[in-house]
């Protein structure tokens, strides 16, 4: 079974607490064998990689839209350096969504989303996404109720916009327990390498974990579809997250069958021009 | 001696010929003996690059702007997958300049640059750049002669108050040969895998490569100022000017003292709330 198919979220009610957050599905083998594991992976996913780049300007591009979701410290930007971090980075477009400005909040919330989305022949990665929006949106009540519901179904219609137009939506849930949140805090107030990426706000937010863990809930239940189904990457161990992303974007890539495309002038007469060029 | 030193532009005029494109300035190896020092600088520039991107909140961050010059085929899009792609992409900021567009083409040539220039704790790299300007600009009268004088004091200008406002700008010129370049556009018409980077316009520049070396030279002496000197990398080998690159952007990061930033935040108080909360 593909690690898409094992990670998948199926249809119907979502309960987290069932998904084992320190598991490695779909690997046997410790941390030194994962990180091996990734480093082999890292040449083929290159590769495929370099494809969807290089088709970029036929008549039939691809692009790719990796959401990664999860709360704090979960390794969103682990995954980004580690994971991302392997392939050619002139093909990816990174977007880190922050809170949202006075202009985007004076928009729709797909606005600023539907502007950060991947070009023909590019990787693209949310770094937090829409789903903020209907999860500390929800949490923290920062739009009306209905509002909130509205934006579940807009979602699945602007991600079914977007797979219909040539995109592959892989939306990955970066799951972690309260318990491994701690130990990552507690490094980033331990560690003076570490203390920029602590906010005080993370705590306020922890406070409320079993609000996001429901509203996370609902999201995946609501939102995982047959055109951009959602993803639980348990990742308690760093090593199993980066290499399971790895896995599910080399799994997205290949099924797209990336050929290198044929070239786009005379092949001949350009062998021809290049032999009669007298430059040297 | 550094190699920012042993590679940096002397003033006064410049003789591209004299300039050695096969050779190893600094280094004393063979290509794996190259290879391998690279990936052995890799953890130091990515231990580098977080400390930069660290302060970028901080009263007094940095900006890193490298710009990537160079003839087709000279290796920017290698030096972008091999020395880039060593740091966090996170903290990269990759624009590559095509032909201006019409909406640019109405502004002044630089409208564009500015737009592209890292914000704090960024590296932006700069795939072709305003020099285009003066390049192209200048080998295919882009545009009239005294617009073209204008613009070398112009960039001296721009780069000038970039510096001021704490920006380290690191210009490189990738310089190979008219015989190494032959040998690496016939390997995109010989292997399928490297059509997509093949342009037949391409030969069309090729064949106007006095035009251009005089047209660098130019550029190279009046552009090449104390506050943003270029540097000639020689690039016949791919894996020197991989090498090569990584080590200017060591040493460029490496004068900035970057330190890890203060915690933002009371130390003690959030230790004591981590510890008091109660959330499991």
């Amino acid at each position: 079974m593909s690690l898409l198919d094992a990670l998948r979220v199926p249809a119907g009610p979502v309960d987290l607490l069932a998904y084992d957050t320190d598991a490695t599905p779909g690997f046997e083998g410790d941390k030194s064998d994962g990180e091996r594991a990734l480093a082999d992976l890292g040449e083929h996913l290159m590769d495929l990689q370099t494809r969807l780049f290089a088709g970029r300007e036929t008549d039939t591009p691809h692009r790719v839209l990796m959401v990664l979701q999860g709360m704090d410290t979960s390794g969103k930007g682990g995954v980004l350096k580690h994971t991302v971090g392997l392939v050619d980075p002139v093909g990816v477009k990174i977007t880190s969504f922050k809170a949202p400005t006075e202009e985007e909040l004076a928009h729709d919330f797909l606005w600023r989303i539907a502007k950060a989305v991947p070009g023909p022949g590019y990787l693209g990665v949310f770094d937090r996404s829409h789903y903020e929006d209907v999860l500390i949106g929800r949490v923290r009540a920062l739009a009306p109720a209905e509002e909130i519901e509205r934006r579940y179904g807009a979602i699945n219609g602007f991600e079914a916009d977007l797979v219909a137009g040539g995109t592959v939506v892989l939306k990955c849930m970066l799951h972690i327990s309260p318990a491994e949140q701690r130990r990552r805090l507690q490094a980033r107030l331990d560690d003076s390498t570490k203390y920029w990426k602590y906010n005080p706000g993370d705590l306020d937010e922890r406070a409320l974990w079993a609000d996001y863990r429901s509203a996370y809930e609902i999201a995946l239940e609501r939102t995982t579809t047959d055109a951009a189904p959602w993803h639980v990457v348990p990742s308690d161990r760093k090593w199993y997250r980066n290499l399971a992303v790895a896995q599910l974007l080399v799994e997205t890539l290949e099924e797209l069958d990336l050929h290198w495309p044929p070239p786009a002038f005379d092949l001949e007469a350009e062998r021809a021009r290049l032999a009669a060029d007298g430059i040297s």
